[in-house]
């Protein structure tokens, strides 16, 4: 059926205007003044904001770690995610040496199939570049639409991948449209010093935060910009946290190379003290990079303001505090890495940045959408409000007030990381492809409803496509 | 009378989609796929490209120079601009010592009635910030609508203004609303070289070059943006021309300071070369700054792709060659300083960045319209395709390919400074506020058809204003 | 007569090592292991350092400003600098808008005449760079041995110099083999701020730290350096107080330009919240550049340790706080500007510095001696510790104790700005040119055996003077 | 037997004068003028520097390398580097993983017995650091005075080290006083691009430069550097060729780091386009890392007079070009890296550094010896001429003009990677410990004659200790 949106405050990533929007086949009809259709079912959005569906380009859903799995599957996660605003995930897809891409692609499928309230892609994990990986790379990108490669700078002796197979996956990722992504930390270094942590009896969880200091997490970054700058390929740097790293990203991109850089909302309002905590409260705070001193978050929104950072990702990944984060009880480095997220990336960013003046709420719809889209190869069809593009729709109440907490949340998982934040500006209603997911704050999707997406590869000028298609004819 | 303009690509500096366009009463009235309206006369754009009017921030018409005046008055400038796709320009007023900043405006409005085809407004030189001088700036401000502020930092004894007076500027600009915009270049020492240059006899073109070297760019950039971080206000710097200005720009913007650059299509594919040409030719490639080394063209384009500089700028200034340039033969300081660009932003940044894959074609449309709008208080009136803004529209074929020539051009200088440049991608139909000026690549607008643009107060957020609309309710 | 120096630790910029010292004629004869001379008196150096004597670039003896004159002449002022292991001062020649430079120096020479009780010389200052001054800058340095000049950014309408000024007196002294030195503030700024405290009511004096803030330091000290790259000239920045001037001199060096840079022990000890103290008490912390953030500190000791930085100069300008600092009651631009460390350099710096391992015990000698000598055109002469060098001998004792006074000082005025602080380290005997001026702590020297000193030309490399020496036999 | 050094014109890092030089018991006694001594031989040194004896920190004799070993041995080596002005080498002692370290040094001590001509030292290389290499380290510094140990960062699965290992070097060296020494290049990116090349064919020698470009220099160089300052520990990164790793050296010296670097004759004054000639002739220049290209050359020059750079080292490597070097003939990788240049050292850094002034003739002292002996733990018995000090004394025509040539020099190799340079300043005599090595450019040594030297521990301060020994009396 279609539908009208009328008397909306519609934002995109350049624009701010009030127009009515006409949806129809589960895409975007046409934006004007006072639009009409007696078909159409009217939707009021009189003194909303009317968003294009946020993309969380960063989420961990049922994924296994240390033994155990994320409490949030692809059902409960994207549930809250959609209550969040969010329309879009992009999950990362693990694999593991001596297995085919395919086939951890094939487990990944399996997990969301039917379960997903709305769309979603993959990402995909390379953690060893040897011949038949690099042939099957070509393969998932023309044939699942899978173009994004995460490679893991840490996690030494489980994920870890070394700078040869960085490179490599570098390197092809440049030669057949995908682009490379990094978790960027001294891996090698890191586990030197836990070792030492707990040999000196240092188990707490602070000491996740003391055994990987940001200095790693410069290093690790600049080491994976110089090596793109030297591929002449493409890079995103997945949840940012720290000075050190930022001014690598923005070295990087100040020479003209295709460096991108992504942070979380729990860098921007926490920080490192919470990991300092009695009773083990501080194992709510343990993920990895770890949260900083509080004088990195004056630098991450000016990177995010002046451009040198892009996206906001979740990085949700959720682990109970009772029977999964405190498997860490007595040695930090059995605490899972994870934290809850993917509901909270619209309010914090609009709270703490729009309604502070940090940065224009049309930087804050690009920061949570339209960048991803166009990083990932989503866009035009998702990240924007057009004619054409998919009707993922947010209402957004900016006034409204609430205070996060595990009592009103819609994931899975026992606790809140943001416990007690107040935050104006919430999402009312949110569409994916023209149907609602969530009504006036209840939900009304269904699991399976949401699609796999098929990604378009990597473009480092995102449109061409478009240009192509224009000039061609 | 209503337009749809039909099967164009429409694109601004986020979106790039197939759709139409109405037009009613001089704005967007909707923009969808398969509009039809009876009464509209339907223009066809099957194949090209619709963007935003051009808005050109950086004019210069019927300005006296060094006892001459500038070729192109706000007739044939801005006939000039309409046929390259502007479809709006900011000119600069200048001031004198003693006169009140009311008289220079009226000044300027007496150029520019009657005679604009296109929408226009004025940036206002402050050259003195006495008493007088500080307290007339808000009443310009809210009461003419001119909300920029042009401080020189060269010129010696003719335009050049202290420190005291840039930094006077820039707290009362905080103030108040307004944007300050500099020329960069150390007159100082500018003027100790250009002695020195004459005493040894060096009176050629080239030794406008070389008496304002890089360095002095780059000193004034770097001092006006530390003022400007001091005073935390706003700075926009004017035609930015190598490496030594944008390492200021990128330093202060990276510490979240609101310093914005604009650079200008000469500096992007000239050089100063072009300056040590026999029989005088040089003194076509005559401006301040000059043209630089070849190497600051890579540098001047990362700095548009990675977000450091924002717009472009024609700094249109046209001298002719015969009766006017040469009056600095035997004397390079006597060569009226300018270049006739205003006609070909579009084509020169469209050819040499979109198409050779430097920028995106959003990127393009941003800095040759949106940001300009964003910066001095236009938007969202102007700099882009919405539902409520001025149907400002420009289609554009972007496979046209032609030859920059005097022969072809249409401003009234006798010399082009990109003579025999080819260049792909050309307007073919400029319409300003719904009607057109450039029909099928013909002039059909008419003098004073253009109005006088009274603009918004600078916002750090430029949209905060739409914000207060909408949570106003 | 002659004299040997036994058992002493000798230290220079670059040795340390145990011997003996055999002085003959006011100079330095033999250096050994056991020497001995049955006609010479012996000093018995035991467990002491042997160093050269201090050189202090900085002071400003029998100074005018605002009215009064500082409390130390050339008489109490030198011996108050021989108290604290200084040999030579080089002290400002002030000028004058239509007077001559000899003029001047003639001034200078008549206040220094039969006072100082060590050797001195005198850097000139230029405030205007017209015709006549540049003639004459050639002719003081081959006929006076004046070869250092300084130009203040700031004080405007005092004592400040244009750029052009600025610009002309590098190029001539590259020229004649000078040395400009510069007082890096931005005075235009400065000006205006100054005026609007004022205008507030705020007439205290932590009004002085707060109206010239470290930021135009920084930006006068990059414009300098620029300046000087340009002119390819060189560059002695004089009391370097914050990080953002220590950036600016460490990015000119490291390009390879002839900048160099000055601290003093008051903005290593010391800092801003002095100036924040009741009862006018801030008045005697009142001085160009101000006390800054103690942050600054680690960076100026970093700088120091890394060579960024070279010297230590006091800029010793001693007004008392009865009846001169308080002529600013009420009005803190009215407080003289100035503070005493001539006697405090090698205590400070020894006891910050060497005792807490910041620097090394050579790198303090090159910092309080030799550094200055081959800047300013009197190493081998001064500066070092070598046979045919003049007998400027400190003799030091790393252990001894003393809480630094106005109590048991020996500069004329009547506070110390050091007041109550322990410091490690105190000369105990010093000799100028073979003859004791302090023995055993006590003064024995006389008004008047001071030399004046002519100073070599600046040399890029101090001694390829030496070389031509050495090759052009 | 006593000497005398008469007339000679003495420079040390700091001083320059004309002085006599009594020598005995291996050791200087005096310094002064008019010495004698009737029991003493005269050495007439007028119109001679007199340097103290060169120290080579960087040198490979009889070392093993893809199944070959270096032509110059101990005895070949240490003649060459004699009559290059250098009187004390520190050669690298290999290790192999799984024997101890003690086990290592006993070979090198083998190579180096009996044959050696003047004074030596070990560096150590760590290519494992497993408990039983950890606990080793302390007691070779203890007992063997081995104080320096190097890591290598590139040749992958040969003497290629990990980031743990590196890191934990670092820790252990701060702890027990060593001195970490790296070869930064990727070790990693470089296998991969090695490997890649020649799957294209590409096997001429100018690939070797081709697959090892500076941006994998400057990446290892920079994350060496931020693991340093992370454990606040110290490091000298050898052979330092281009400006992307000077970049990261000034950065970590700027925040006040211990991060030292050497360069070589050979980047000063050679190129990339050596390793590009016909007949193999490239192989001549092939060693790590390569040469780069030219613009390096100035960066290097401005990093050593600037203080960023500290030491030469020659890296002196030999092998045959028939018989070893073209072994690599049809596949690069298998060329021996290296090439000789113990014995050019001083002419080089004379003839190009000092003659053409860009350093000074006390920074050439500085860098081809003092700073090398303070760093490795030999200072002040070597690398001064002073009092108590070892008689290792050079003294050098600075007016010889000579072309190097494999005609004339004295390694055994049978080419010289400098044929046919043209230099100015040549060793005319050299002692080691008041004994003639050369004599009037004839070797007058004896294998054997040198020692080896223990050296101490390092030192952030070298001269603490001189400290120490002043005030503990």
């Amino acid at each position: 059926m279609k539908k009208i949106i009328k008397n909306g405050m519609i934002v995109t990533a350049t624009d701010t205007y009030q127009a009515d929007i006409l949806i129809e086949n589960e895409k975007v009809k046409a934006i004007g003044q006072g639009l009409s259709d007696v078909y159409a079912e009217v939707i009021d959005a009189s003194g909303l904001y009317v968003f294009p569906g946020g993309i969380d380009p960063h989420t961990h859903m049922e994924m296994p770690f240390g033994g155990t799995v994320t409490k949030d599957d692809f059902e409960t996660g994207t549930m809250a995610a959609a209550h969040g605003g969010t329309t879009t995930i992009i999950d990362f897809c693990l694999t593991e040496k001596g297995k085919t891409l395919k086939n951890a692609l094939s487990t990944w499928h399996q997990k969301s199939k039917d379960k997903s309230v709305i769309d979603y892609g993959f990402h995909l994990q390379i953690v060893e570049a040897n011949e038949s990986v690099l042939e099957e790379i070509p393969v998932v990108i023309e044939e699942e639409g899978v173009t994004s490669f995460k490679v893991f700078m840490a996690y030494k002796n489980v994920l870890q991948a070394d700078d040869e197979t960085l490179y490599q996956t570098l390197t092809t990722a440049k030669k057949h449209g995908g682009l490379v992504m990094v978790h960027a930390e001294n891996g090698d270094v890191i586990e030197h010093l836990t070792k030492e942590a707990l040999r000196n009896g240092n188990t707490e969880p602070i000491y996740h935060a003391l055994t990987r200091p940001p200095e790693l997490e410069g290093e690790a970054t600049g080491r994976a910009a110089k090596l793109t700058a030297l591929a002449d390929s493409q890079l995103y740097v997945v949840h940012v946290t720290c000075k050190e790293a930022v001014e690598q990203i923005a070295e990087a991109r100040s020479k003209g190379f295709n460096v991108f850089g992504e942070t979380c909302p729990q860098y921007l309002v926490l920080d490192q003290s919470y990991l300092d905590q009695p009773d083990f409260e501080g194992a709510k705070y343990v993920w990895s990079p770890p949260l900083r001193d509080k004088s990195n978050q004056e630098v991450l929104w000016n990177a995010l303001k002046s451009g040198q950072l892009q996206t906001i990702g979740s990085d949700h990944c959720s682990f109970d505090f009772d029977g999964q984060k405190d498997l860490g009880k007595g040695d930090f480095t059995k605490i899972p890495n994870g934290g809850p997220f993917v509901e909270d990336r619209f309010s914090v960013l609009f709270s703490e940045g729009v309604k502070k003046g940090r940065i224009s709420i049309n930087q804050f719809v690009d920061m949570v959408s339209t960048q991803s889209a166009k990083l990932f190869g989503l866009f035009p069809r998702k990240g924007t409000i057009a004619p054409g593009a998919d009707a993922d729709i947010v209402l957004f109440d900016p006034n409204a007030e609430r205070t996060i907490s595990v009592d009103t949340h819609h994931s899975a998982v026992d606790y809140s990381a943001l416990e007690g934040m107040k935050v104006t500006g919430e999402p009312v209603t949110v569409l994916s492809r023209g149907e609602y997911v969530v009504k006036d704050k209840e939900f009304v999707g269904k699991p399976g409803a949401g699609k796999f997406l098929k990604r378009e590869k990597y473009n480092s000028d995102a449109l061409q496509r478009q240009e192509e298609t224009a000039t061609g004819r």
